[in-house]
């Protein structure tokens, strides 16, 4: 169910001009102006990298409720600057003390530890700057209603917590249960909080928010079962990031957890229910959510 | 004019009411319930230490523009999560490595690096957090404006881009306009946006607002100045972090650059051009304002 496959034209054509546009607008926000080469690393973080999964998500359901496209942008590019910032400061030597990052020198290694610390600190600001413009274009209930959502994604009871959760869980025998509690803060937190931001630049009822939060927490899950599968399935340079590393950490995984090939059937599941979600919205405009479910599933890095 | 000096009885009782205000409000709202220790290392992190100068800024300043006094803790303990979350991160080995805040072990003794990195980065989610309860207690538009102040002054253009410039300035010989222009982004940003966001929870008009930015501005300045004269006056116990670090690390001050009195006339200065600009914004509840100014004038550690 997770193998590889090929994208549908369409979704791939919205992909590339999505990424496009996000990549744009990265490097419009993220100012080379900063002082003393701290710009410089944040651009370095942020620009010319990643799936921008997160983006998608947010751009996808806000077309999907018939959001605002301005408020849209600014919140796909916000939770990609969490996104960014918890990757620098992942990769530290305090942390994972990782040396490659989508093929490229992490940000801690080509800029040094204090910059990499400070410009992680810096996008994590940014990110709700982006969501408070001060030109008029976002309604100040919008623009709230956003940045609660990303501060409890990422916060301590969110994608904070679940890397302290991951930090204690090196070397521990983890039952499924517990791997996935972790996931749903650390990963899941984020990606779920895309959908729902994307879903706060538009009017939604309740039963829908409930349904597309049900849809971004079974693509956070699954996004991370394959994850774990590609850790061992996948090599360095399709990964863009060094391979087997779960493994020789001796972090648990839904690989060493439940074996590869009961990985991969519950990863097809997870995407089950991610569909079955969206299908209950009763929303029309939903192939490109469907899509991505579809995306982070069966791709290959 | 910088010599320690006594408060008025007024004014010590309503900041030692105030600071008693501020700790229980960051008790509730720093949750020890955060997973895997991280809890802990966030309210080791904020509680029981410090002067709680931005809170105290914050606070006043609202009461001087009749605002709300429930918008104001939230915005006091907001920039007070911030300054926390700059201080562990500053502290940490790859930046100034200190083993001393507060007199007590910095986070990354006490709880180890990585966990010292994710409580700060948990610390400036939850500030975000703070400012946008969905209790219906704070106006979307109140909820905007003041995480645009916090972000911009927390940010790659405020204290983290200040702090890029702190690194890149160590042993380069700065001018006294270099060594301003750092300080205003590193420390001075923040001390402004506690007085501005103590200003957005009632309605001021703007050349109020542009007199209390001036405050602003001259008393972060001046903080930073007697900042510099106290590190070569004061010993580490009454400071509660190392003494006569700057002069080791041969980093740049206002004592280094101007010498001792002058460095303290300096001090007097710019406290004067403070207490100007509040006079000049024809508010009447300043009282508390003033003596904040000479409060971070005459301290003593």
């Amino acid at each position: 169910m997770s193998a590889a496959r090929a994208e549908s034209p369409s979704f791939a054509a919205w992909r590339e001009s999505q990424q496009a546009a996000v990549e744009r607008a990265l490097s419009q926000w993220v100012s080379p102006d900063a002082p003393a080469g701290l710009g410089e690393a944040m651009r370095y973080a942020v620009l010319d990298g990643g799936k921008r999964l997160r983006p998608l998500l947010a751009l996808a359901t806000s077309v999907a409720v018939g959001g605002s496209p301005a408020a849209a942008m600014r919140a796909a590019c916000a939770v990609e600057l969490i996104h960014a910032y918890s990757l620098v400061h992942d990769d530290m030597p305090c942390m994972d003390n990782d040396v490659l990052r989508r093929g490229k020198p992490t940000v801690h290694v080509r800029f040094g530890e204090a910059q990499a610390l400070l410009a992680g600190d810096a996008l994590q600001a940014l990110a709700f700057e982006l969501l408070v413009p001060d030109d008029g274009s976002m309604a100040p209930d919008m623009a709230a209603s956003l940045c609660r959502l990303l501060a409890r994604s990422a916060g301590a009871s969110g994608m904070a917590g679940g890397q302290a959760v991951d930090l204690a869980s090196v070397g521990l025998a983890l039952d499924q249960a517990a791997l996935e509690a972790m996931h749903r803060l650390k990963t899941g937190a984020l990606l779920q909080a895309s959908v729902m931001m994307g879903a706060a630049t538009g009017q939604v009822s309740a039963a829908v928010l409930a349904q597309l939060a049900q849809y971004g927490a079974s693509l956070g899950l699954a996004f991370q079962v394959v994850d774990d599968i590609l850790d061992v399935t996948a090599d360095s340079a399709t990964l863009g990031k060094t391979a087997g590393k779960d493994a020789a950490c001796d972090k648990p995984t839904f690989v060493s957890l439940l074996g590869l090939e009961p990985a991969q059937a519950y990863a097809g599941q997870v995407l089950d229910q991610a569909h079955a979600a969206l299908a209950q919205t009763g929303l029309t405009q939903l192939d490109t959510l469907h899509a991505l479910a579809d995306w982070v599933g069966h791709r290959a890095h």
